[in-house]
């Protein structure tokens, strides 16, 4: 159980977790704070947090858990905010969509890694963004990721973990880099490719006739497409590397595909389908 | 109303729209064909076809109109099997997502050009194929465009507007380039594009880690990669010059992306991520 949990960066995704929180009984009192300060008066109103504060480091005050749900790239200055401010037996996580920056973010913002920090990432998410999207069963169900770094105690491990559950994940645990290899290329990527896809329709010129006969396959690949920019923004910027290797991957085998529709290999063409056909159909099950 | 109609491939699609005008009253009698046995002997026991001939050329027999719905590979052939059985007055249309290649197809198959064809494409589908996967209901509301030829007869034309109504489906008509250069956009391309994603991640290695991890974006994105590979394989190859088009033009837009991204250009991404998120939010409204 937290007493006093300290929610930085009041959207969807903490948004989310704060509700799932209150229902699961894991927490007794949630104080917010964001930058927007709309989003806290309205996260009070629709009964996410308890009240809110105007100052990161006002916030975390007498908190037992920290959860920084900030986009990627805010993460760095609200821990720069922090220094000086945090408990030293405050439990400390985040959301993030990428872990390798995070963890160089807070490094760097709060000057040191404390021991009490677990990385995370929950699974889950929509496309609407902001603290209106939040819903308490976001999370059940789904895979939350911890990236535990080694100086990490193994207290704060458990207790993160905890946390999670109680909000309806199913915790599971993995090394910095592989996750921010594994989200590349099964989140970051696809991201990437429905909004270049959209983006490249739009500029096709007819754009609006163009979208009146997309069907319904074009509806579910485009989805993701509205996601949050921002968030998006930063994810790419944080997760460069990764998803430079994984982009890249794609590239030339997209292109490879491209020259089998020019040379009009009906065999290759076949059997390029009918693998991914069977992975995906797998994927299904 | 039809009195009998020959159905010349028993799939999805032929299959879902000999149930709609069933329940729509707009046909007394179906005649299947398809080289297929069981898929036939299946349609009968469905209820899809009253009866089923081996042969094309008995399936048309005093059929008062045809309905093409094989694969777009296969009606060059079919046609062929045609010549000399089609009778004059028979409506002839078809359903296939290309409808350039179809023209030729049916041309080069019949040696001309009836003057009751009607080439129909539905904006309909599923990613099941095979007769199992028929539903009365799958046109319903969805749009139908026919690309009449310039000797099309104008009867012909509206006999086939009707047998779409029927089946609940919306009909438009447009030039048959037109139409092959929109759907090459808004369908054969985000079908590559998830074909081609589920096969790079399949290359990958860790393959069944890889969509272990995947999430509910991953899942939409890639539904349609479970598609049909020899119907995707023919709609490739007989829309070859429109799918390279656009499929140059995304080449190019994702290469610009990944220089942004390579580049750490924040400002560009957010743009760009932020253009197409107002295209695809207008879209779903």
């Amino acid at each position: 159980m937290i007493e006093r949990l300290a929610l930085i960066g009041v959207g969807m995704i903490g948004g989310s977790l704060a509700l799932a929180l209150r229902q699961g009984g894991g927490c007794r009192e949630i104080i917010g704070y964001d930058r927007d300060r709309a989003s806290l008066e309205r996260a009070v109103e629709l009964g996410i947090v308890d009240r809110y504060e105007t100052s990161a480091c006002a916030a975390v005050h007498s908190a037992d858990a920290i959860v920084l749900a900030t986009p990627v790239g805010a993460v760095e200055g609200v821990c720069r905010a922090l220094r000086g401010c945090l408990d030293e037996n405050a439990l400390l996580t985040d959301v993030g969509s990428v872990k390798g920056g995070v963890v160089r973010s807070v490094e760097t913002g709060l000057g040191r890694l404390p021991p009490n920090f677990v990385p995370g990432h929950p699974i889950a998410g929509k496309e609407r963004s902001g603290v209106e999207a939040a819903s308490a069963d976001l999370f059940i169900g789904r895979r939350i990721i911890l990236t535990p770094l080694p100086g990490t105690t193994s207290e704060a491990r458990a207790r993160v973990r905890q946390l999670w559950e109680r909000a309806g994940g199913v915790v599971e645990e993995m090394g910095v880099e592989h996750h921010d290899e594994v989200l590349a290329a099964t989140s970051h990527l696809p991201h990437l490719l429905a909004f270049a896809l959209v983006g490249s329709l739009s500029g096709l010129g007819e754009r609006d006739e163009i979208f009146r006969y997309a069907a319904g396959g074009f509806r579910d690949f485009t989805r993701i497409a509205s996601s949050d920019p921002v968030m998006w923004r930063d994810v790419c910027l944080s997760n460069r590397d990764a998803i430079l290797d994984v982009l890249g991957h794609f590239e030339r085998d997209l292109h490879a595909l491209s020259e089998s529709i020019a040379a009009g290999d009906g065999e290759r063409l076949q059997e390029l389908f009918q693998r991914a056909k069977q992975s995906r159909d797998r994927f299904n099950h």
